[in-house]
């Protein structure tokens, strides 16, 4: 059966040149049964190498900067909107941008909707461990005021994604906060804790922040502030790492550009949101990624939460 | 002039073991002119050497879980409480403690209460950059539910404390955020955003986490679950680096034992709270910072904001 990964050649602080050259790089690498969909401007697709690809040419662009709601309501012929409109369609698979991130999440909401039991989409970050494996952190960027209640969807989330695509068949959950103690945190996370404890029976409490990378955990709650700094401030360490001429294999891995971004889950759809800033590198990462992503059909097998 | 420096004998995960040895550590490095007050149990003192300390037997200890406005109504001659009331009564200079962060928070409130301007404190940690320069990290513990109004109070203290401690003449000041643009974050960093935008003439923007240990701002804003989870956070690649057996001096420079503990900034008297979790080599840093902190009397300088 074909694959089709949906890419937006426009989306990113670096688009198109940054998203052309990773697609040049992701191209090769490609399953045979892989097909790519390009939604770029008309001048996008003059350069491009041969391969299993088609375009889908728009006549716009959603800035970085624009207010989301707006620029959807206004750009109906935008790349962004163009490729999630294909997703719903299902002419494409998988989408991935690394376009605005706002609009992402509101054409996620509009356009493909949320599944049955899920408010508001979250954001998910696969993160490495000291102990080799990997752990899902939840949300990492989109709910960035969150309500309690939000902590049960995450973890029901979570908890699907690491069955489902890390292979964990009982996965464990922890709450990231300040301390171990059930008292710890702020009113959002004490009420946050109280809330898992009783209606998550996989909850084994909280994980205070001094064991990141190093914990028993599979999949780690967080509303999306914390999340997102906690995604930069990793990003700090392996920029600093780097910058001290560190060579660490485990560090490398904590390198963005290696994640291959986001997916975003409890939507009707598979989207993977990538880093704004992505290089050729991380826009390569995505690609492979989505195409993952589109191959664990995660959302045909979470329909509902 | 003699500066006494008061010593919980009691505070922390491992009191009184940790502290008497990190005293024995701290006792020959202290000056001349430094007199140790230690708040202890009487078989506190059975063992210690000898050197230029003062004695005050106390008959109680609050615990590390203790609720803390009930430990402090409760135990009139615990440890702690004696040695907050010492410090009122100008008895010693500076209070040094890694004990209950909570019960210390209430007692620099009702023992020694805020200074004119401020409604809470807030505790101070000061980072390396990796331009060679420090900053100055506030709230990083006890406002987990702060206000927006309240970071103008931490753009004050933080930019006293730059001046008076790290000698930086026109501080610098940023809020700690996910994004560059005013519009990022959660509601309460966008109104904490536009709030220093308006009252705070030294206020830069916002600092976005990856670049957190490589940036030119002097004093960085947060509330204290975030400002906690950062430290937090930075003791987690601490760790990890540790066990990757990377050796670097700067990484080194990020290990919380060589803090010496954090200022609560905003009272009338100087406190330093030290990591709960604090070794022999941690409370020896603490000791030797609360020293510091006593002689640039930080508290005198600054009697409002």
């Amino acid at each position: 059966m074909m694959t089709k990964v949906g890419i937006d050649l426009r989306g990113g602080d670096y688009a198109p040149t940054a998203v052309l050259e990773g697609l040049e790089k992701a191209l090769p690498l490609l399953q045979n049964q892989t097909q790519v969909h390009l939604f770029g401007l008309e001048e996008d697709f003059q350069n491009l190498p041969s391969g299993n690809w088609q375009s889908h040419r728009c006549s716009e662009v959603i800035g970085m900067h624009e207010h989301p709601v707006k620029a959807l309501q206004l750009k109906g012929d935008s790349t962004l909107l163009r490729a999630f409109k294909a997703l719903k369609m299902g002419a494409i698979d998988v989408l991935a941008s690394a376009g605005h991130s706002g609009a992402m999440m509101v054409a996620s909401m509009q356009v493909l909707g949320p599944i049955p039991g899920i408010s508001r989409p979250a954001v998910v970050s696969v993160f490495p461990k000291l102990n080799g494996g990997k752990m899902v952190v939840l949300d990492v960027g989109i709910n960035v005021d969150a309500k309690p209640e939000q902590f049960l969807e995450f973890a029901k989330l979570g908890k699907a994604y690491a069955q489902s695509v890390l292979n964990i068949a009982e996965p464990r959950l922890a709450l990231l906060n300040t301390g171990e103690e059930s008292s710890k945190g702020n009113l959002l996370y004490q009420k946050a804790h109280s809330l898992l404890r009783e209606g998550e029976s996989n909850f084994g409490g909280n994980l205070e922040a001094r064991y990141l990378y190093d914990n028993d955990f599979d999949v780690i709650l967080c509303d999306g502030f914390t999340g997102n700094m906690v995604l930069k401030q990793t990003e700090a360490f392996y920029n600093l790492a780097t910058k001290r001429g560190i060579s660490d294999p485990f560090i490398d891995r904590l390198n963005y550009e290696e994640y291959g971004g986001s997916p975003i889950l409890g939507i009707n759809g598979n989207v993977i949101l990538a880093h704004g800033a992505s290089g050729p590198e991380a826009i390569k990462s995505m690609i492979l990624s989505a195409e993952s992503f589109a191959l664990a059909n995660f959302v045909q097998q979470i329909t509902s939460i």
